[in-house]
């Protein structure tokens, strides 16, 4: 796999479904709502992004946490759940308690001698809790929120913000999502671009292509460069 | 209902889900695929929604008729139906065949006394194709294309074309939509804004509410002034 390492600064992974399952929090939902945790899920968590596209395009930035919490209300609206404040706040919980995908400690370990960085939507309060919460704790060089440029990804300034935190050319860096649409977008924007698909999703159509999909975040280690 | 009742120098209409029932591909689907029409229309058209938007957030603009096809194939891969290009072919053209919404013939002919427009992600081809073939010829004074500047709804130049286009200021814009996030990113552009939920949709938690719901479009003659 010699003539496939590229160059590689920093490792930059996206947070919510490449480090951390947003699935997760279907068992906060069953203690509430039983046997909706997994169609809960879903859909928040789809509404989730079609909030950030939304308004970034409509110029109308929110922070991720009040975000995530409007996709929670219109989901419970949606399907007629009880969703008062304190179910809220359980639910909005659950979002700073999410589980690792299994590999990811193993994968983190690898590449560590490379400045391991976060760029996510996330806010820094929901970014610093989730990793702490994890025990990931002092694994990464910097946790990026695009908070700061207050634009969501895959917009341009998004990914900007990281090369500017940084210092590094945008080429050196490797860019590592399980989000299709964000490796897509790092890809566009100038990221070595990697798509990590544990589960066997669709490639979306939007003609761009990853320069590599993995199968698991450890693969990551036969990319890069030492 | 007098009081609602604003000033209105032009109407302007989104056309698919709002004159066009993009659900209406159904039968063409279950011509081809037995059973999948409803599964299918609704994935095709929620990719297709997210296609725009992301291809937006990218500054990677294709034109619609691009992105429905590309939203087909993805539906096609990802529910695992083959779709050669015959098949392809045959499920865009019922695109340009959809039908109209059954109350749509009776408002706009309550409405035309005042200028009826479409603004509309689709390319002129595909809505002057819709249109005709839904016996609407004639009926619009514009119909206006978001091709033209190369961007997709919600984002505020696509509202600007239309205002560019009629000559006439964004607050004497009657816009109608039974997408709420295109109602809303209208609104939030300056126009008045009217959201059509025919089906008892769940409003977006968008942080902004449209100026009036209606359950039908005929409903309009109420808010706009002769």
């Amino acid at each position: 796999m010699k003539s496939n390492k590229r160059p590689t600064k920093a490792i930059v992974f996206d947070a919510y479904g490449t480090l951390f399952d947003v699935r997760s929090v279907a068992g906060a939902i069953n203690h509430e709502f039983p046997g909706m945790g997994s169609a809960v899920s879903d859909k928040w968590r789809a509404k989730q992004l079609e909030y950030t596209w939304l308004r970034s395009s409509m110029g109308r930035y929110e922070d991720f946490w009040k975000v995530t919490e409007s996709a929670l209300v219109f989901t419970c609206h949606d399907m007629k759940l009880p969703c008062d404040a304190a179910t809220r706040a359980q639910l909005m919980e659950s979002y700073l308690h999410l589980d690792l995908f299994p590999e990811v400690k193993e994968a983190l370990e690898l590449l560590c001698r490379r400045p391991l960085v976060i760029l996510s939507n996330g806010t820094l309060t929901m970014l610093r809790a989730v990793v702490k919460n994890a025990g990931l704790g002092g694994m990464f060089t910097h946790v990026i929120s695009v908070d700061e440029v207050k634009i969501y990804k895959p917009r341009a300034a998004a990914y900007q913000l990281a090369v500017r935190k940084l210092g590094v050319n945008r080429k050196d860096v490797a860019f590592v999502s399980s989000n299709f649409w964000d490796a897509a977008g790092a890809k566009v924007f100038g990221f070595t671009a990697y798509w990590v698909n544990r589960s066997g999703a669709t490639a979306d159509e939007l003609g761009i292509t990853p320069d590599a999909t993995l199968s698991a975040l450890t693969e990551l280690a036969e990319f890069v460069k030492a």
